[in-house]
């Protein structure tokens, strides 16, 4: 029987362009998720630092010996852990491990990438380093495949176009009220309509921008968390499950097997299934994966995602909001960081300390995909 | 309380210059692992890719998911784990972390490198984006600290530099039994005195090549072992830590810090010393190193590991045998897969199948380092 695995603090920086390199963002959200947990830095044992590409975007590597080094963490063992643009949840994941295992008692996680830096084409390239060779070489990057999925999807379940476009709006009128999401600006339904087509029928609103930033959680032991706090998060469930790397091998692509197998698992672990869930941050790249993991996971009937995006269920006051941070749409999608900074929402939503995006919700869900589903990990977590 | 940790299968391809990208190194080692192990690829719940820079050295990332899906491991869960030249004994505690944890009850490990493909100079910029920004603007890269430290261990306990050579010497002896590594040949003294300086006092032969290569272990909880053999071995120790990331704050750079804490943590959760340990593989990419880390893990007191390569004890008839599989000196060092293969030599002498590099053995130890010591792992391994 494996310990019981509590989060006891957490933290995220400005997500946007910043002035700053990968090394100093992770060590500014871990700073202050030693702040917000109470925890000093002798009693860190783990730290693990969620990063897919700090070696191709800034040519630095070894950035998890460099923050235990800032952070005056050392000896504490540390690594990287990387799942491409899932990352962040596999630093969930991992870090969850080292405590289950009784490894660690006191496991520092900080998720980050630094992009901006580069022009869009030099992002698209490492990102695009992602998939399958023999899928590139025809030029076929995820916003590709994000186009044609969104194109199957509409025709086959006879959806409209404004669908899409109403996942951009609400995550946008979320966004407005976190003060660390790269964009707080509502959009209008003209503006996601009319804006350049990207991949088509996707336009520019249908996508996440290129950010930086970084975010950070304090795991621990649950009879350790008593020491810290009387209230903290239990992370009652997790899965992660790959799906074929070759996206054009899959019966269905608007079907994502990852979502479906790690869902399963964390639903399976936690002892319960969607209906339990009070809130949830779905990773929204582009819209239509919002659409994808809601099916994916149980939120809504296949085909009917669509729908409860018209009937206003997962908007901040609806029955299932979905993210409520202003999601990788507005705040942003730093790859590394953005499964953190997903746990991290779910983690203020759950001790009430969500400000103006507060929800009533004791139970949330994390849904982080790497690739274009090729790797996908749920975490579900609740209040004590 | 945790699962016990077994090892039920490995293997590893011939390392040197290999006409193969990673992910074909990564696939044949798997495969192997496998096949060796008894395990169908249904049966494996997550696996674990053990790689530095995969998108560095080739343009290629999200190589976990590319292995899942060549195995037809799918929907097993994938992630990369990095710690520098430590990656493949990071591995080797992630996936212990995995099966104690609950969280897998069938973990395969896969560390490669890619790195012959670029020349030197290519190659040691990769290797040297581990160091601090501000020692590597100076021009110190890993292999200059090692001439340093070479310099002053020489220096404070009178050791003559013979004494390095010797350790190379042996270690290439070994190689020749190991089929599998890049070089098959021994050396004598003088080609090694005599070879060119490379950084002071250290010469060409007291560095470890850039090889190509990958290795594979199969973990399972102990129960799960015991419906797939007889014979298996157990992780009953396994530690990691850091030291500081500048190496120029270190008190004495001749104790490497990460090497006593994580070997402390090893016997301590093993229940073991270093008396108890049969064989060792140390992480030789320098000769000195071999040095360092005997004395750091109490195989020989400090300032004496020198007298112990002078008197024999560590050949592989003496009575610790240290690293028989011709070490990373002669067996070559693709930084992902060399830990992963540190305990696969292990694994073979505690299952009695290492041919005639065959020692007598029902412990042994091997210790992974990453950086110039920013974070060592130590893992010991049992015969059950």
């Amino acid at each position: 029987m494996s310990n019981q695995v509590a989060i006891i603090g957490g933290s995220m920086t400005k997500f946007g362009e910043r002035d700053a390199w990968v090394r100093e963002l992770l060590a500014e959200a871990g700073e202050a998720c030693l702040d917000d947990a109470g925890v000093t830095p002798d009693d860190v044992e783990h730290v693990y630092v969620s990063n897919m590409a700090s070696g191709e975007f800034e040519g630095q590597t070894g950035i998890m010996n460099a923050l235990a080094h800032d952070l005056g963490l050392m000896p504490a063992y540390s690594q990287r852990i990387d799942q491409t643009s899932s990352s962040g949840a596999a630093g969930i994941y991992g870090a969850w491990q080292s405590v289950a295992s009784g490894a660690s008692d006191m496991t520092l996680l900080v998720g980050g990438e630094k992009m901006t830096h580069k022009d869009t084409a030099g992002s698209t390239e490492v990102i695009a380093s992602i998939t399958h060779p023999e899928e590139y070489k025809h030029g076929v990057t995820l916003p590709s495949f994000a186009g044609m999925t969104a194109r199957l999807y509409l025709d086959k379940y006879d959806a409209p176009r404004e669908s899409l476009a109403k996942v951009a709006i609400k995550n946008h009128k979320n966004g407005v009220d976190n003060p660390k999401a790269q964009f707080q600006k509502e959009i209008d339904i003209e503006t996601a309509m009319e804006s350049p087509i990207i991949a088509d029928p996707l336009r520019l609103y249908d996508f996440c921008p290129v950010t930086d930033g970084s975010a950070a959680l304090m795991f621990c032991p649950v009879d350790v968390a008593e020491e810290y706090a009387d209230d903290y998060v239990v992370v009652s469930g997790v899965g992660g499950a790959t799906d074929t790397h070759v996206v054009h091998e899959r019966d269905d692509p608007t079907t994502m097997g990852g979502v479906v197998e790690s869902g399963q698992e964390a639903y399976e672990m936690a002892g319960l299934g969607p209906d339990d869930i009070d809130v949830a941050e779905l990773h929204d790249m582009f819209t239509i994966l919002e659409f994808l993991q809601m099916e994916g996971l149980d939120f809504a009937d296949e085909g009917e995602a669509w729908k409860h995006i018209e009937d206003g269920r997962t908007e901040k006051d609806g029955e299932l909001p979905i993210n409520t941070s202003g999601g990788l749409k507005s705040k942003g999608h730093p790859l590394g960081a953005s499964g953190v900074a997903q746990g991290y929402e779910i983690y203020e939503q759950l001790m009430g300390e969500a400000g103006p995006r507060q929800v009533d919700a004791d139970t949330g869900l994390a849904c982080n995909v790497g690739g274009f589903g090729n790797c996908v990990i749920t975490t579900i977590m609740e209040a004590n």
